[in-house]
């Protein structure tokens, strides 16, 4: 059966998240009852990320089998017709070899995580950014960033309910830059832990804050302690935005 | 009485417009409601610019008047508070002479009108952007703009209800570019025509589409009627960036 594998442009906010659940409705219960009307076939997906409830993703990769050889365009457009009016998209549909799969072929995984720092509520961004009222240093967060940068245990950021067999992650981009009065965070690295980039902004939030230094993010790391990050950043304000392979 | 200026922020997508109307919930509106509750007052607060329904701001302009000396960041965190859940925020309030009035008194109006221009559905950014499936040359754009930059007669790129005594105006830019997927358009002028900004990129994006050249958009200009005009493109693309005094 010919394998496609699609790219897809997702809105978190009405979602329980990429993966199915028992109760909820789910990015990847969209694309696969989507991909069924246009098809006939009950299908399953793969997903590179599974994004949290109210995780955006602008470069969501996944993976589909399908019976018949269609033309990509055709895949892309018939889906998005069945996924209206859910805001969900598939920008792109490729042909790619039987061994290609999203979640395991993939060999870096990209984040934006947005934060708003102003204390009027936000108007035009609302459930797209985390909104934080006190005077944030960006610089600061930049700097001690790059503690974190590299292989590490991360036990201190990653959920209790991570289910990676190894907390030892390599961190290969953690970049904070201020554009007016927005803070970026972009993460990067081969894979990540359940909630890792949540719990390590959480975290640079409150270097920026001046409530920790660099030391104090260091000594987190170090201690492999979840009890020891700082409050995770919700989830709004994080986007899946590219997928290596 | 004390006067103060609100610069304002709002989603336009559930607002019949800035103003006032008999049926429909108005920015205005909202906004008097709100200062009415801190303040006690019943209040008329004037806008710089009378925005469409499903028109955004990051940065509209009035002005009201108050009974009481408050601090300004008490007025703008107060109004804010009696605003939610509405997507409407003031950004900062602060005291102006008696003789300030934010239409009146503006010398500069800027517009940004963001088009996203690809075939797949917009997920994350619905009601926000103007799409176009079709491929747009934002160069041909630019340069087709250029030619209404100036003082002319918009006679062609007004509505039909527009009250504005003269159909002359001073267009001081019209810029388009590309970055990615999407177009922008800036458009700069001491004030505008109703529609004008729309219906000038409706007709730009009949050039960008290659169906008029930029001789089209100046013979529809010259003829100074207003079946010349492009369709015009939907209002959800227009944002209201800043005000000038």
């Amino acid at each position: 059966m010919p394998r496609y594998k699609l790219v897809i442009e997702y809105d978190g906010t009405p979602f329980v998240g990429w993966q199915f659940q028992a109760v909820g409705d789910s990015v990847q219960q969209r694309l696969e009852d989507a991909i069924a009307r246009f098809s006939g076939q009950d299908v399953r997906i793969q997903g590179a990320g599974r994004t949290d409830a109210g995780v955006h993703a602008t470069h969501q990769v996944a993976h589909v089998d399908l019976e018949k050889d269609w033309p990509t365009d055709t895949v892309r457009d018939a889906v998005n017709a069945h996924l209206r009016p859910a805001p969900v998209a598939i920008l792109s549909a490729s042909r790619v070899p039987d061994d290609f799969n999203a979640r395991m072929s993939a060999v870096g995984r990209h984040y934006l995580y947005r934060i708003v720092n102003r204390r009027p509520p936000v108007a035009l961004d609302a459930n797209r950014v985390w909104q934080v009222k006190w005077a944030l240093d960006a610089e600061a967060m930049h700097e001690a960033a790059q503690a974190l940068v590299g292989k590490h245990d991360f036990t201190t950021f990653r959920s209790a309910d991570c289910q990676a067999l190894s907390p030892v992650k390599t961190l290969s981009r953690l970049d904070v830059e201020r554009i007016g009065d927005e803070i970026r965070v972009y993460a990067s690295a081969r894979s990540f832990l359940h909630h890792q980039v949540r719990s390590m902004v959480g975290s640079l939030q409150l270097v920026g804050a001046g409530r920790w230094s660099k030391r104090d993010l260091e000594d987190a790391l170090g201690a492999r302690q979840r009890s020891r990050c700082g409050a995770m950043a919700p989830s709004c304000g994080l986007y899946l935005i590219g997928v290596d392979y």
